[in-house]
């Protein structure tokens, strides 16, 4: 189970694929588990992974195409025919499938549904391209055991034997009445403790969670973690069971999550990855960094109005990169506090609290690092004044940017507006313009000048 | 399954508390779910809480209790005695029950653990206290299905049925030989398909994904992530099987994970949250603080240090926040593409492709943002000298700002440090100094003072 992928293995790999050596990469690899084909499907060309998916049976390559970057796999799916296609999604299940089907354009997707085999698959994937995205209807599979109420333990265990065909993994046996609505779930337990003819109805439990296919994705994995579940039944608008999500979805979805909002914070447009080309990456970050440049220009017209202090005073603009990066520091550390909280649903309290909180907070940090500052400068310049007026500068300065970056989150989360854009580039930038601003003020009022 | 905490219903809870009407108090809240009623839990003083959980069934407050805040936590088990406590852990999973165990001070341990009813549930806590912290054996749970090669399916039926009693949800069933090795894994589907009297050696699958009690948690997540596990078995030294860990776990592990980089990023020492008091916040942020007042002052010196070129070229002081914050937004940006790509284990090839990279698109970007720049100071200062040689130093410094912030993080990386360390206030403190002082040098260049 440690796998571990050498560069030699590679360059064999590689190797056997130039010389058209079918018969040994076959039995190279026909014990790899498609997690470990995909990551070296990752290390290879796409004329020499295409050689390979074609090569290797459906099984393995098929889920090994799920795990694939979405750039490889697209090149990959490009020198494939409709029937090749339609062949790995058929091995499928009908979220994974519907999922690579909805990256191709229309006119392929016709022609590869129309050579699913198996119609009911086809219809399955169907249905799914047809819920709106981020959905649970797009989120959930077809594949589910469910047995009627009405049946006895052991047609009920024959009937599982037929479903379980389909079913990867069974999570939970769902319950439905005559016509097909959600009633309950059946616990193995139950299931194998009960007696041969005792029927569905008098064993099953009538609770169950579940979600509806227009259940945004968000609430489904704030549902399956809050009820520490691994598997949702889906209904749909009569209370029909339609499907079920399970939590590996959900993983991908809690970690998508996560890394947006970290990547929001760095000033990062969602979704890029280190291997993208250049100029997807340019396009993630370009816009992010002009923002800064306008900040930037906007400080030095600020500080261009206060020439006449600056030209007798010029201690003072030696500083203006501390006081700058002081704001910055302070606001993202206060927005990243409460856009964590806002996502695990633990901010709790009015406004108000969190601002004499978070003001309190600053004005602590601000104390201390204002103190320093200021035996700092006396050090260096031998002036009180100075000194003075720029360590009480920053003092102010902390306490507004812990308050702009605690009050601008909270605010956009009230709007309905994701808090996560108002961290990294955002905060920064008006705090560089807030904090100079206020530092050129005060140090003008204490300076008396 | 809609489940809303109104005010209304908290006052309701806590006017029934106030007059001790356990009867009411109890029909209210039998329907409700253990992390419906931690939500409740939480609302309330620890009075309170604590007063729900004596008068509630310890198989809803025992898994609340888990659901809750640390602290709060904390204070309810301070006011229940060992044997109170202890009845708690009796409904719980071992893995749950050593967690909270291990939060109490060694004497209240030993006094609980004494006070557990089923001997083989306190065993099996007291054996998880052992392993230590962030390895397999601390994180699984001793409760699994597990069958041996040498069984009948109906005796394995029977015996499944025993052990099922203790096991929430059977997630895989384990087969092990005499010696209790783990030699591999049983699929409901073929051992609901078997014929009775089959020996579980004919339909076992020998194949199984497993860690032992070493293994790190980050490892675990990361196989499980990639085999796509809901439960993966752990065995001991001797590949005896010991335990199971299940997805629920990692998805809290992988959370976490994601979170800290994203704290990190923000210069937050890791494991706050909003609700902390002061103290504890002060404490995470004040350290990232003293390190920009740090580079602030850095910066002063550097500046303090081109006095004559300030005094007679003023208009280059107005541009250093502008460069300060542009040299940190790019050295972010870099920085936490290749932080999360390493967290991802996706990041590969030689670090020098990475920083010919990185620089291209440095330059790229740069070059769009120093041609504004250029423009900008034109239009504003009328002078061309000052815009090239403030847009140049701009272009130049977005350079070395990328490849600062790429390489740091993978060379921490090489020598086994997190490198999310080095994205948020290091890398931004760096770049300002850095960025400050190629600015001046290069201004000094051109402009030749």
């Amino acid at each position: 189970m440690q796998f571990q992928l050498t560069t030699d293995f590679i360059a064999t790999i590689e190797q056997l694929i130039a010389n058209k050596d079918g018969h040994a990469l076959r039995e190279l690899l026909k014990e790899y588990h498609f997690a470990d084909v995909a990551e070296l499907l990752e290390e290879l060309n796409s004329d020499e992974a295409t050689y390979l998916i074609k090569l290797l049976k459906s099984k393995i390559t098929s889920e090994a195409l799920m795990e694939l970057d979405e750039d490889l796999r697209e090149r990959i799916l490009e020198n494939l025919t409709p029937t090749e296609i339609a062949q790995e999604l058929e091995e499928l299940d009908t979220d994974d499938a519907a999922d690579i089907i909805a990256e191709l354009d229309d006119k392929t997707q016709k022609e590869v549904i129309d050579k699913i085999i198996d119609e009911e698959h086809a219809a399955d994937i169907v249905e799914l391209l047809n819920y709106d995205e981020d959905t649970a209807g797009a989120l959930m599979a077809k594949e589910l055991v469910q047995v009627k109420e009405t049946w006895t333990v052991a047609g009920c265990v024959r009937e599982m034997r037929r479903q379980a065909e389909n079913v990867t993994r069974v999570h939970s046996i769902y319950v439905t009445n005559r016509e097909g609505k959600l009633t309950g779930r059946l616990s193995l337990k139950d299931l194998l403790t009960a007696s041969e003819k005792t029927k569905i109805s008098e064993i099953f439990i009538p609770k169950v969670d579940y979600v509806t296919v227009h259940t945004d994705n968000e609430e489904v994995a704030r549902i399956m973690q809050k009820y520490d579940l691994e598997a949702i039944p889906v209904v749909d608008e009569n209370g029909v069971l339609v499907g079920r999500i399970t939590i590996d979805d959900i993983v991908d979805f809690i970690k998508e999550e996560a890394e947006k909002d970290y990547q929001m914070a760095a000033g990062i447009s969602q979704d890029v990855e280190a291997d993208d080309s250049i100029i997807a990456l340019t396009r993630a970050r370009l816009p992010w960094l002009f923002l800064g440049l306008l900040g930037g220009v906007g400080a030095a017209a600020i500080m261009g109005g206060f020439e006449e202090v600056l030209n007798n005073h010029a201690i003072l603009l030696l500083f203006t990169p501390l006081i700058a990066a002081m704001a910055g520091n302070v606001g993202v550390q206060s927005s990243a506090i409460i856009v964590q909280g806002l996502a695990n649903d633990d901010v709790k309290g009015s406004i108000g609290n969190r601002l004499i909180k978070e003001m309190l907070l600053a004005a602590l940090n601000g104390a201390a690092l204002a103190t320093v500052l200021f035996f700092f400068i006396w050090g260096w310049k031998g002036t009180i004044d100075y000194g003075l007026s720029i360590s009480v500068s920053l003092f102010v300065v902390i306490i507004v940017a812990g308050i702009i970056g605690t009050f601008i989150p909270l605010f956009l989360h009230k709007r309905g507006i994701d808090p996560a854009i108002a961290t990294g580039p955002f905060i920064t930038t008006s705090n560089d313009i807030f904090g100079i601003l206020i530092y050129l003020y005060i140090a003008k009022l204490i300076l008396g000048i």
